[in-house]
């Protein structure tokens, strides 16, 4: 099977100019096919508070109300999204932007059950493997915003760490997918105040030790979980690094490598 | 060669939700391959007006300066496209969204020579029908947006009318296209206090004996001069009317028709 590389960047990349550029120019030289996942970062409250829309957060998570839908529709699919290809189509990489509801490539459902009405946020159903490998063998680039929809009108607003996961896990049917998270580390540390201390590899039973021996941090656990869960579902591998470290966290010289054992 | 309708939809559709969807569930129903294209309506001024971004008015062209590009990247390729893309899956249309930067789609660059400095405007240099043609062939509609970029990284904004014509003339290579442009009015009319005086064919000869007798009026002028240009390169028919009529407008029982002779 040929090799294929998803990449999902953080907001921090997202609300530095330069960072970005950096990370796009690396990226566009990749030479195999790839996908690229963004969220947002501060641009959306940026954007909120100047409309003067409130935005609500409970336990941490941001509630999606009509206004904030809006917010992060135009800046996720619009603004960021557009950016991003127009950029990388100067560095020579035919990308193409999309969100969920383009050619119905993430199918969600407006999140159910919970004690908090989360309002127009989507769990994913189902990522249309058919048309982004499409996209893939013609040497088309999918970078993909956090908005996905229900196929019934509604779009909604998506965590993108999952768009990445799902993406990357529909595609494991037909390519070799390396799934890479960059965002402000270097990758796990084994000690939290040294940036240097990253732990190479991370494996289900090494998990489990860093775990007991309280090495990984309560927001580590969750990512960790996710990167074990799509390597259980085909997914060869799940890189945690920088961002600037693009070309190394690819051939493995730097970040944590989540494998199956 | 295969038909396909190329449809501009105009701002009054955009800004009436109820006529937006009726149009959509009509555009779903063609059974042919077909591109809609769109610009934004009253919605880019009230954002702009909203974010307190002073629009630039010269000789009746809105001026887009780096703010004014901001707002209508986020509103024309990200809120108002991404909207009309999940109405359109939800009637079982699969669209999939796209601003000229996306795949290479329109190239264009930022308007010279005027005396007028535009900012951010682009005039268009080539349409990929390559792309748009490898959708279409895998029965999914593309869905345009008026934005544009220079290949060099920059987005630009771009009249929608001229999208749309420029696509259906680089399409008309390998599909016999019919331009619809649906605005306000039923068609091109012989007497403009009378919706119902609609003429229904325009030639190249029709054409210079309206202009001659003053029936048709200084608005109409270049958008019949442009229809003229359009099917003289290979476009098959240009029909002007109401969107509330498409389906009469594409079998020819509604609108002004222009055609070659």
């Amino acid at each position: 099977m040929e090799k294929l590389i998803v990449i999902k960047i953080g907001g921090n990349i997202i609300d530095d100019e330069t960072a970005l550029s950096l990370f796009l120019e690396s990226f566009a030289k990749i030479s195999c096919p790839k996908i690229l996942v963004h969220g947002g970062g501060k641009l959306a409250t940026r954007l909120a508070e100047a409309l003067g829309i409130q935005q609500q957060v409970i336990d941490g998570r941001r509630i999606t109300d009509a206004e904030t839908l809006k917010v992060v529709t135009m800046l996720y699919a619009g603004y960021i999204n557009k950016n991003i290809v127009a950029k990388l189509q100067a560095y020579g990489c035919n990308a193409v932007g999309l969100c969920g509801a383009d050619g119905n490539l993430v199918l969600a459902h407006k999140r159910q059950g919970a004690d908090i009405d989360y309002g127009f946020a989507g769990d994913i159903d189902r990522v249309n493997a058919a048309f982004a490998s499409s996209l893939l063998q013609q040497d088309r680039t999918p970078v993909l915003s956090a908005i996905t929809h229900d196929a019934k009108g509604t779009l909604l607003n998506t965590n993108a760490d999952t768009i990445a996961q799902e993406t990357a896990k529909a595609l494991a049917k037909f390519y070799k997918v390396s799934l890479i998270y960059c965002f402000e580390k270097k990758g796990v540390l084994q000690d939290a105040a040294n940036e240097n201390s990253v732990i190479p590899i991370v494996t289900k039973k090494s998990f489990e030790e860093l775990k007991t021996a309280g090495v990984v941090n309560a927001g580590m656990v969750p990512k960790l979980k996710n990167a074990l869960d799509a390597v259980g579902a085909g997914v060869q591998q799940v890189i945690i690094g920088h961002a600037a470290e693009l070309e190394q966290l690819i051939i493995q010289k730097a970040g944590t490598s989540i494998v199956h054992d």
